[in-house]
């Protein structure tokens, strides 16, 4: 068994050595560009870790990873794009650099690139691969089409928020670990069981991070604390918040989220302090622990040796920092 | 054997009751929207010809037919964001009804979408016509960026462009029919070969709506008669014309291709008088003849009964005007 480093040291290899077109030169240098900026390679390495877990072969499972790396990267860009967002991973995003046209169709070409990368899947296991990887990536775009309402909206309910963040970062964590897990000739059930593992895992990891952004020490937490709150943001802390808020609370809330308030430590202090008063972070942290029980639940389901889940509960581990 | 009426019959008909989510409604209704608005359904319709001729049920070659179609409309959706185009069909654009960020996503979505009605093919030929199909995709993307990038450059060379409208338009008819082939049953040979001449009659056919743009018949010619030259679009003609001109032709092409000159009767005059002085409109018509003689010479090629390859040489027919 491999742990997460090595494969995920395996990946960054793989999407280094990964040959591309030369020409037309403009399509390709901006996917040159996304792909090697990095990140944690998360994703494929889990896929690889499914896959090693039931017995599969790395090798075999190396294109389909990558499949999962290109296609993360694809939302990557078009989502940018969406966002207006100049920075990726510290540099310019790529329709930054090359114009918005550029990250439209590089990005269209990287979703095709991904799918023939997943079709270098053992023909046997094709369909079921395709079905998975299809699945989560109409659910991508899902839960970014849902992020995007929830922006323009006036309320949005804790419970269309949990379903938003599940579409856009969960189901590509469980696809991954699915797909990985068909690839290493696990069973339909112990397939799913591991879905559902990296699904809930997903929620629970984005909780976190909205309560991070609020609560974190900012020597540890990478992003700038408050961040959410400045960008008003609408986390799990603020829509419960606007839920349980008394007439004078919701008024003081709507106060700061309006535009005569700019973004200020005043403004993240007097939110904070709503979210104090609201309890709300205790709510995220229910919440969030509820997921993680049910991944964990759902880990404790699939029928493999314990030393083995053993690798699944150490990334879930390092994933929830739980800090309190 | 269906005719290429009914079986674009058949198209409209399944495009029609295609099942979508109903939920993201700004994700889903865009892609609704896009597919009501029609087109001859072409491409989908050869595919499902190329199958029933190779012996193929056409029930069975519906959803890989439908991938084409609803493929070939995210490209549209897509390259109508990229071109700033306000309308389709006549109506609004999909970007200009709901904004640019709905036009990248319901487009993604539609490529996925794409997907999964290609995978409902038979799972023995899944992974040839996967294969064919993201390459195809890919070719459609390349296109795409040559055409922008052409229109930033000076000078473009006809081998250049005769490879731009290969990939932007042509590979997709050799690739719909190649697929339809696949799932017919026919030999990998003859699949080559019904690609070839789908290949092979999109780069005439595109030729000649390039000459037919300067020569056409407004009353049979679907488009204004002129436009290309009044959105000085580098055509067949005009890339010949810039290449055989000497210096006081190219001079006076280039004031009229200038920012100082408007659009008018004049200026549509005046090239064409040159494309007539320089006889572009004869080499035009020599490359689109070359391009449907290689058509007809892959159709021969074909293992099928004379009577079943009329189907396809009546729908090369009715596509080629050939008006003079």
């Amino acid at each position: 068994m491999k742990d997460l480093r090595e494969l995920q040291h395996i990946i960054s290899e793989a999407v280094e050595r990964l040959e591309l077109p030369d020409a037309p030169v403009e399509l390709y240098e901006p996917v040159r560009y996304i792909l090697s900026l990095g990140g944690k390679r998360m994703r494929p390495a889990l896929l690889l870790m499914a896959s090693d877990l039931f017995g599969g072969d790395i090798t075999a499972a190396l294109s389909p990873a990558l499949a999962i790396e290109v296609f993360h990267n694809f939302t990557l860009v078009h989502d940018d794009i969406m966002d207006n967002a100049p920075l990726r991973r510290g540099k310019a995003t790529l329709h930054e650099r090359w114009g918005r046209n550029a990250g439209i169709l590089s990005g269209d070409v990287m979703l095709v690139l991904a799918y023939q990368l997943l079709a270098k899947a053992e023909s046997r296991l094709l369909g079921p691969v395709l079905e998975v990887f299809s699945k989560t990536a109409v659910g991508v775009c899902e839960g970014q089409q849902l992020d995007m309402d929830f922006e323009k909206r006036a309320t949005v309910h804790i419970d269309e928020y949990l379903e938003m963040i599940r579409l856009k970062t969960s189901v590509l964590l469980g696809g991954a670990l699915k797909i990985g897990a068909l690839l290493g000739g696990a069973s339909q059930q112990d397939a799913e069981h591991l879905y559902s593992f990296g699904e809930h895992l997903g929620i629970a990891f984005q909780l976190q991070d909205d309560i991070l952004d609020v609560y974190g020490d900012p020597e540890k937490f990478g992003k700038q604390v408050g961040g959410d709150i400045m960008a008003n943001k609408k986390t799990f802390l603020l829509i419960k918040a606007l839920e349980l808020a008394d007439w004078g609370q919701a008024s003081e809330l709507k106060d700061w989220l309006g535009p005569d308030n700019a973004n200020s430590d005043e403004k993240v202090n007097a939110i904070t302090q709503l979210y104090n008063d609201l309890k709300v972070r205790e709510y995220a942290e229910r919440e969030m622990e509820t997921h993680a029980e049910k991944a964990f639940k759902a880990l404790d389901e699939i029928s493999l040796p314990p030393q083995h889940k053993q690798y699944l509960k150490n990334f879930a581990d390092g994933l929830l920092v739980r800090e309190n």
